[in-house]
């Protein structure tokens, strides 16, 4: 029997790369998109759809937004302008919604326990490290511990790219013929990519680095820095 | 400035206690329901707007449901009968809802950053250590180590009455004025207390350990194994 795995699904390239790992390694995976309220839910939604159509798997959204009410983050539809340049620039704090990965992962953690799942997998890597707490290793420990003590030792946690970068999961991704076409990376909220937020950066650069042209299309392509 | 302090109030008596405790400690206290869609949710509602009129506090609600129709459990409306009995029986297990407490402190750690309040309060006690494995010490270090990771130091975790059962949270809550004739403690999906489910008999055994009569009405008072 294949063991059941919960997966995160937020439709951008890293989680459907870990949708990608995951089968290829012979996981039954089940796979969630939280709808939490962030300015590109809307554009996440359709491509998480199009990713299950893609794998002919069935989608699960929860809508978690009444909780996000009272959070604030200028990822939110309720928050201020994202800011553009490099992923890791001070300004792209203004983007982290506080305890949006601990919420996420403690909701999958109960759906693994009530549906007999092994594990909740997450597409955290290195490059999230400098600015978002909840992607950090030392987070990681403490709240894999948490589940682990939670569920009486049903449920764990996975995050297999840790430590890689988005070159690394693109890398990792090609061979196994994700469709990097039909994800969305960007943070604003409007349906073409505007290649100017850090995570489109992060993401224009992690494509050139492989040497392929991001199949996404873009407002803008140019790299910030580079062509300055 | 009063520290301030998110709590979850359930409208039962040890939150509603925890809540009169911080209060006479100084603390502004900010309280949130969850509706996440047990049996017994409806009255707790109710009993968390008497609570609210008492204290003349702004009580907010977060409908967490979504999230919760593929969680399962005796006590959820889509689950089975509420057991009676002891509450260390071990049928009380079916009572258990996986990673609840875990889900309402992330959410809660959130908006605490969110709109600056220093902890997240929760009225567990040591009654619930044997059946609940998210109300346990242990779980409570690891989860504590995770949110003050996540929030980068700015949140913790609170649980004041950790290693008291429900007989020393009245003694405490008594002399505080804690108006016990609001609150509401049974599982049953019915507006009047059962007085046979576990979470009825320990709240009658520990008000008859102080000696005083419980001032919510019960279809039966009698306590299972005492008067057999």
């Amino acid at each position: 029997m294949p063991k059941k795995v919960v997966l995160s699904l937020s439709g951008g390239m890293d989680s459907t790369t870990l949708l990608a790992y995951l089968l290829e390694k012979g996981y039954e995976v089940h796979p969630f998109l939280f709808n939490y309220g962030s300015k590109h839910n809307p554009f996440e939604l359709q491509s998480v759809i199009l990713i299950g159509q893609h794998y002919k798997l069935n989608i699960r959204t929860i809508d978690i937004s009444g909780a996000f009410w009272y959070i604030r983050s200028n990822l939110m539809a309720s928050g201020g302008e994202i800011p553009e340049g490099h992923y890791n620039d001070s300004n792209m704090s203004k983007t982290v919604v506080p305890g949006r990965n601990s919420i996420f992962i403690t909701i999958l953690a109960g759906i693994a326990e009530s549906i007999g799942a092994e594990a909740v997998a997450l597409a955290v890597h290195g490059g999230d490290h400098h600015i978002y707490p909840d992607c950090r290793p030392l987070f990681f420990t403490a709240m894999n511990q948490a589940i682990r003590l939670s569920s009486e030792d049903r449920v764990h946690l996975l995050a297999p790219f840790m430590y890689d970068d988005k070159t690394k999961i693109i890398a990792t991704g090609l061979p196994l013929g994700v469709p990097y076409h039909l994800t969305r990376t960007c943070y604003k909220d409007q349906p073409v990519a505007c290649g100017r937020c850090g995570a489109c950066q992060e993401r224009l650069s992690a494509f050139a680095d492989n040497g392929i042209p991001d199949p996404v299309e873009y407002e803008s392509r140019s790299l910030i820095g580079e062509d300055e």
